[in-house]
């Protein structure tokens, strides 16, 4: 791989003191950050010197929350009431299999790259296939593997997750990009011997522990009923809530669950979009991130928020927590562009590896262009990103020093093949769909 | 011009039927479509035949509400309270004059365009350069000249904007493209006696008037303590309600205001990017949308909300409501899309013209390309419309059957030269903004 200076951008590197260097640059070293800050003067000698013609070279973004395969049925019954239960279960039963997870994997993660997304943290089933194109195509990603109390697309009995994930997490378990988790489905959909078991087996691999969390209503009702406690202390009490525990959409929190996230070093990944759009809630994020919970963004499953970048996160996340608290100066854009970065990467337990641009790090980075029309002026490239920017405005990303996209076209794999496989998929979902009414 | 087809597209017409073509085509003479529907066979004889490649052909989107020229302060002290006051009004005093005006509008409407707009309504100073813009570059606009209470950028004396609407609106009256109107600004910036003087003016010339209404909680305030009415009830009582009225944001109205305004048949421009990221409050646009008021989608300002285009309004306007509600129903896709053409065309009292694609209409016309990874899948086309796309999808842009953007690039117009003539203004706004600290 050699050296690359990435040159002539405007740097954020969200480092401690959040430096910016107007004349910026970045010198890569095979995986590494070997430098970062004002171009250097004479320029090093590097095998590739690449010019980002005033674009703004930011840390690679990371999609704290997702169910990447799902993308195979985006844009199917949105706006149905009740939907998981009556759409997404069946669906999965029946079309779910192999060669799906691995074609909607694939698709998936290159949407993923074109939007500047560089590391992400999956939820779904037959994650072994997500991991190899995920590896394939070059992309940071924390792959939990699902755990449930049905039959699952990849298990003949309930929970069979759980054998899954022990064969897994061994197959991958130390590699530079991958890293393999257990992932319970959700505290209604596991129950406390098996979350206690998830929680063993995560223990035992020293991996992380992703669920759902204080997500849905009915699922806190319930808690509540049950177990006399809310979804977070029920979790905690059953020893779960820890530092490596990545827990999913936290709507339904109150003042002392944020305490224990905070207590126990919890991650948190905040999906405003999927949130909104599935009417689930403003989750507490505005308070999560003031006491310094590891927060960062995601998008939920394609079929739940539709995208998979985190620019459109970074978005909403300041217009609706604005907007709930009647506070326009809540959450300045330089918060937001944290949150989609280096927030990200502490809830995912990769902060010392990545999420901001400073020597010694791994080299995840995404440079946005800023000739396009919606990306001027840009007196504070923080307001520009938060704003503004959209994923057509993605340039070059680059992950673990490798480059996944070159000017706004994926670099790292063939995007014609990828798009024809997926194809072939639709049409045999829409064939299932018709020939099922 | 002669005749266009543009075949091989999944056609969206909006009509009454709201008909979906999967094999469309649209046949254009002039301005005017001459015909949609099924592709014909054998193809018309057309000057042009235009191959749309599978994606999605949609009505132009009509930007309800912005202040164009305003992009030249974008990303300038967002997240700080009470900006109005202490950054726009006296950054405009200083800076915003008859070449700004027609260098920051061309910038805009390039940049509306880009992202699928084929009409807005506008409300700001020097508003003849803005027109003589937009009939430049090829764009549809209700133009309002702002009348203040204040010595504003195009007058020396409070209030001079009433004369300069008086030569500016016979200039522009009659154009096919341009719609001169009135704009007082706020009920809170414009004394009774001048509000009643901007509605005679108006109705003198049959143009319209457009002012902000109901958008700020103050506004509320010094109407309800003044006047002993809201700020809707006090514009109909002045007799300024009517069907030539197009209001702003119409945040605080309760269930009388919405009736007043049904009743006297005011179009709506409902802003959710802008009122979310200003912490303005949730507008009841799904009340005036149920209730059958012309409402469409705005932008606002783009130092208020950053973007100009619509797309993302639509997202925002399903993802705002369906949270606030706390219903996923509320707002389906096709709902959203209509809001964002039919709706904005209906609200500018432009729905004869255009806002849907009908053999009659004028040729506003959108083609979304479907090739990008985010725009795929297509179970449903408004699904993708209002939940996947963002304005990079935009391949080309009919306004009044011309051709205004192909391929994602500008036709209608020199980016380049736009570009850098913004670029100088660029310049010396950040030389002032240095200089005074």
């Amino acid at each position: 791989m050699g050296s690359v200076l990435i040159r002539n951008v405007l740097l954020l590197t969200m480092n401690p003191q959040r430096e910016v260097f107007d004349a910026g640059a970045v010198v890569i070293e095979d995986d590494t950050i070997a430098y970062a800050g004002s171009e250097p003067n004479p320029l090093s000698r590097c095998d590739e010197i690449i010019d980002g013609q005033g674009g703004i070279l930011m840390p690679g973004m990371v999609n704290a929350h997702t169910h990447a395969a799902m993308v195979a049925f985006r844009s199917l019954a949105d706006d149905v009431p009740d939907r998981l239960q009556r759409y997404i279960f069946p669906l999965e039963k029946k079309l779910v299999d192999r060669r799906l997870v691995a074609a909607a994997s694939r698709y998936a993660i290159a949407e993923m790259l074109l939007g500047g997304v560089t590391a992400f943290c999956d939820m779904y089933y037959f994650e072994d296939e997500t991991a190899k194109v995920a590896k394939d195509i070059g992309i940071r990603a924390v792959l939990g593997e699902t755990v449930i109390n049905f039959p699952s697309p990849d298990s003949p009995v309930p929970y069979g997750g759980l054998e899954y994930c022990a064969r897994f997490i061994p197959q991958w378990k130390g590699d530079a990009l991958i890293t393999p988790a257990v992932a319970p489905h959700a505290i209604y959909s596991v129950d406390a011997p098996h979350l206690q078991e998830c929680s063993r087996l995560a223990k035992r691999f020293g991996t992380p522990l992703t669920i759902h969390l204080a997500e849905m209503d009915y699922e806190t009702e319930q808690c509540l009923k049950q177990h006399n406690m809310t979804p977070v202390r029920y979790l905690d009490s059953l020893k779960i809530l820890d530092d490596a525990c990545i827990a999913a959409h936290v709507i339904n929190a109150d003042a002392q669950d944020i305490e224990l996230i905070k207590a126990r070093k919890t991650g948190v990944s905040h999906n405003p979009g999927a949130n909104a759009k599935g009417a689930k809630g403003v989750a507490p994020a505005a308070e999560m991130y003031r006491q310094g919970i590891k927060i960062g963004l995601g998008t939920d499953g394609p079929m739940s928020g539709n995208t998979l970048d985190v620019l459109t996160q970074i978005s909403l996340t300041g217009k609706i927590h604005k907007l709930y608290h009647h506070d326009r100066a809540l959450f300045p854009a330089v918060e937001l562009v944290e949150m989609g970065t280096l927030g990200g990467a502490r809830a995912l337990g990769l902060d010392r590896l990545i999420g901001s641009i400073e020597a010694g790090k791994k080299a995840d980075l995404v440079l946005l262009e800023t000739e396009s029309f919606n990306m001027r002026p840009r007196y504070d490239p923080y307001s520009v990103i938060a704003y503004s920017a959209n994923p057509g405005n993605v340039d070059s990303v680059w992950v673990n020093g490798n480059a996944a996209v070159r000017s706004g076209k994926l670099a790292s794999a063939d995007s014609t093949k990828i798009k024809y496989d997926f194809s072939a998929l639709q049409a045999e979902i829409r064939e299932y769909l018709k020939n099922c009414g």
